[in-house]
């Protein structure tokens, strides 16, 4: 049994990938770690993962006798823990941002200064229904982040055909979203019966839906807006297409049944979906529109932040690099 | 002191109007009507009005010893009880939709058969903000839908430059927007930590949005898209605008400033603006921003959809058509 | 492998049993029922199951080619079902209140007539960690009331330990209690940001309640006051004990470690249990608290009322009545 | 106009005392004070106040040109600077929990030390229903805790009768009851769909309920028990009492009767109390239940705890002490 790490498990993503891999029958949970919680239990701190297993404090060398590492760091941070476990000779699934970009100038420019230069680009972007040849082989997999994992995966059909002329992706995110540190926005009292635009115009996860839109054939400037709503876990991503070219309503249908009929884990359904229909769960659920009023396609996907946005989907990741089934472990 | 009757109190928008009005130093509040619930007190089906009245079934002749009704009947049902208001003098706030649009093909399209065809057309347009002037000297007035408030009030100085190309509003509403009935979607379990969207690229305010910016001198086919999220009042949207020309952030800021400066419930602030802000006011409250990545204008603004998007505007109304200042009986 | 039968499939709970039994390694499902829903498949009214099965009109000639069935019908209308079910030779387990109490009198006083007499006080009353033995071996079990289930694992110990002199359940409840039925008090208006007593001094789980305890050797007269709170799924009860006798803190304690040490689906901590920490699982999390201001002992239950409270031991039943690990399905 | 100086208006109860004060139509807000958001706005801190006035940091000196003050600190800092304020002749409400008591040894037990012990014991117990006349001539006022606040509404009538033996109060709170400082019990995260009894058998509020109890003529000692709910502002206290003598319903209404009927801000009602009927309102709402089959007296109270049980109440008094209606400025 292949043995597994997992690198900030106190944090949301962390605890959710812990349970994950302690529940999974193919891997072994070996290690799980904190930074200010070291020496508590994990059931403690999250009870709802039930791990009985003690929270230790990161040690490359003490913790580098695994097959493989999820890392749930914060972007900065991740990328130095990352080279420390790809000298040990550890495959890497890192949940942070520091290798989701192929641009060092675009990286430069979003997050600034780069914790592991020399790994910089050599990471395969965990997408597994966009990427899941070169997962099967990967060390070190960027897993997506929460809102270009939704978007992505309600516009790929459509940049593949060249069908997208421009796109207003407008996003709704549960608080999980913003971490499990105690702030003024994450307070209940500012969030509850409350929702509003967040980052307006200058959100990171704008480069990378650009980037990988670009890798499907459409190289578009994207406009990206999220928002917080009183939620605990469950994603929406609203997407309006202003199509490049002419199209029929079958020609996008049949573009997205070709994506998704044989993938486990997309749900393509006519009505719109709702988050609660994926909460706890690695689906993404996805409807599509043509507005014959307007002329644009109009496209629907909703995910759980934590889960198909974060930790599940470094566990299908997990599953595509040991050459699983990628339902293994998540059904 | 006129005397106001409101017509469908135990909805509930119809409870904030009847609370509003008893609360009112200007006016008085001397009928409540409903139809199930007919018989009992206000006081008792709606707590938080605090209104001692009872309420009455409808009938246009014991009723119409008033100087104005605020009619807060679903459409279709409403018109004929404008109609026999109006035949007997009395100068009325529709809150339905049977009296805003002004093409008899639209209304025929999107709502079917009109109730009181003689009528049709002959409201003015309840948007304070807009048409003041028209709206003191009216005996009916339209009071206009909760998206179109919010929308309008976010685009309307866009709208008179000629800046609009073209427009995606994507809208979040709480549940109350969905009406008192109990139903599959209102039930708790159903909306509670869910969100979703609903009638996409079909919801009858569309009309309504594209009639009032046209108006305002844009004549634009709009994408509108409402979402369901889990909160009892409150109401974003979020626009994306398409410019149709060159323009300056200056000459952007300096038209929302010309246009609300003065407003009293207007609320033009540098942030993006929450729901919870405006709860249980008559406020809107504004922001906007150029992006010069993708060269689009943003505008978000938030509304209580029962307040400012219903009731609290239907009085604002009342001001207006009485000749008292708008502030009065809403502070 | 048994096959399985599911009766009101479309509820709440009979949603999440149908769920349990279908990811069962060691039941199958078979057949899942409807009323009004009959027709429709189970993944579309209730998406989170993942169960694509249709639903059938309940016939119990067709249904009844099955090992067992899980009753999940209201009381008065189960009892008739689950007498069909006997007739044709198949073990149930119902989870209304019909088959819960022994005393006719009661059961007419609280409830009324009974719908299937010549079966009343055969039921085996289904809590595992009280009745397990006789389980085993029962042909029909009744699944006991989620408030019942809740207050007996924590007031069990005491009971048998004669410490129960007098005793205040105040229990809270999430919505999903009240069933699926759109009403007024689950529209999510009057629930969100809403708490109150209900059924004040009249729930129909205050004779269960009692029973249960006398069977443990308490023969006491309880109050018993459940409260709405505004969540989903979660009931806690809160359990002052006035003692009968003199007792130790450390009696006290003893008596739930040798109730519970070795129960798999209940948890004993410290720290006062929230209902978060028992969410889709079959747990009961208890602590116990002796109070030497005041005398008395206070015991904190949380489950979740869907699962432990209803589905999940309704399959825990299941796993015992075929001699299963009461694990087996639930972890 | 009497000028108020509102000390930590940058709290919950504080920014809601502000606002009271500023739309009051007999006092004038002359100073709102804060520590480390000193220099912002009060309406950019807290939109809803809409006070357009700039928070100071506290100068005993630079704000003592006032006539009142109403002081919104915790514990412990709140006395020193009511002895400041008292020293310059400033009246006092204070919110905090340090003039309650009037026992040094139990406030040393519960609290700690005392920080102006010179003026221990006082103040008046700011609970209008029952120290009306005292609190006219008062300079200084300890305004009541929340929970006691609606646990002494709740007994104070059985108490002055004779008739608690014994009396168990199980309260529920929203989130904002525990203050504005985000901690990790305030994150939405894990509060929401949550509930928790908290501080079990040692909350501060004990003895301030027991030392009001006994003022009224019930010397008892009680199990207090506070649970965190999810929602934002609302407090619900269930009681339960042990008569201590024969009694029948009918007596038991008058005395509610009597207490009450002519209380503006007590509404007695025969059906259990909701906390959404009192949002955002200086109302106490009452149920009172004889249960036949047990002989307890049930009594359930609910207010909003940053209003009636804080800031709403404060200005009640405020009211009081100059000789207003105690409604002005709250209806």
């Amino acid at each position: 049994m292949p043995r597994i790490a997992v690198l900030g498990a106190s944090g949301y993503a962390g605890a959710v990938a812990a349970m994950l891999v302690h529940r999974h029958p193919f891997f072994e949970l070996a290690h799980v770690t904190a930074r200010s919680e070291a020496g508590a239990r994990l059931d403690d701190v999250h009870p709802r993962t039930r791990v009985p297993m003690q929270l230790e404090a990161w040690d490359p060398d003490a913790q580098s006798d695994v097959d493989a590492a999820l890392v749930c760091w914060p972007h900065g941070v991740a990328a130095p823990a990352v080279a420390a476990l790809r000298e040990r000779g550890v495959r890497v699934v890192d949940l942070s941002a520091d290798f989701r970009l192929r641009d060092r100038g675009i990286y430069a420019d979003w997050y600034g200064e780069h914790g592991a230069p020399e790994l910089f680009g050599q990471a395969v972007y965990g997408l597994p229904e966009l990427h899941r040849e070169r997962i099967g082989g990967a060390d070190l997999v960027a897993n997506p982040g929460c809102y270009p994992t939704a978007a992505l995966l309600a516009l790929a059909p459509l940049a593949r055909a060249g069908l997208i002329g421009d796109v207003v992706v407008d996003a709704k995110s549960g608080v999980s979203g913003a971490g499990r540190e105690p702030t003024a926005s994450t307070h209940f009292i500012a969030a509850d019966e409350n929702m509003t635009p967040y980052k307006v115009d200058r959100h990171r996860h704008t480069p990378e839906i650009e980037q990988e839109l670009a890798g499907q054939g459409a190289g578009v400037t994207i406009t990206f807006t999220p928002h917080l709503v009183p939620l605990a876990q469950g994603e929406l991503v609203s997407c309006y297409v202003t199509p490049a070219r002419e199209h029929s309503d079958g020609e996008v249908r049949a573009l997205y049944d070709d994506a998704y009929a044989r993938e486990p884990w997309v749900e393509l359904r006519p009505g719109a979906p709702g988050v609660l229909d994926v909460r706890d769960t690695n689906y993404c659920r996805l409807s599509v529109h043509c507005d014959g009023r307007t002329g644009r396609i109009l496209v629907f996907a909703a995910i759980d932040n934590l889960w198909k946005g974060a930790a599940s989907q470094a566990v299908q990741n997990l599953d595509a690099m040991f050459g699983r089934d990628e339902r293994e472990g998540l059904a």
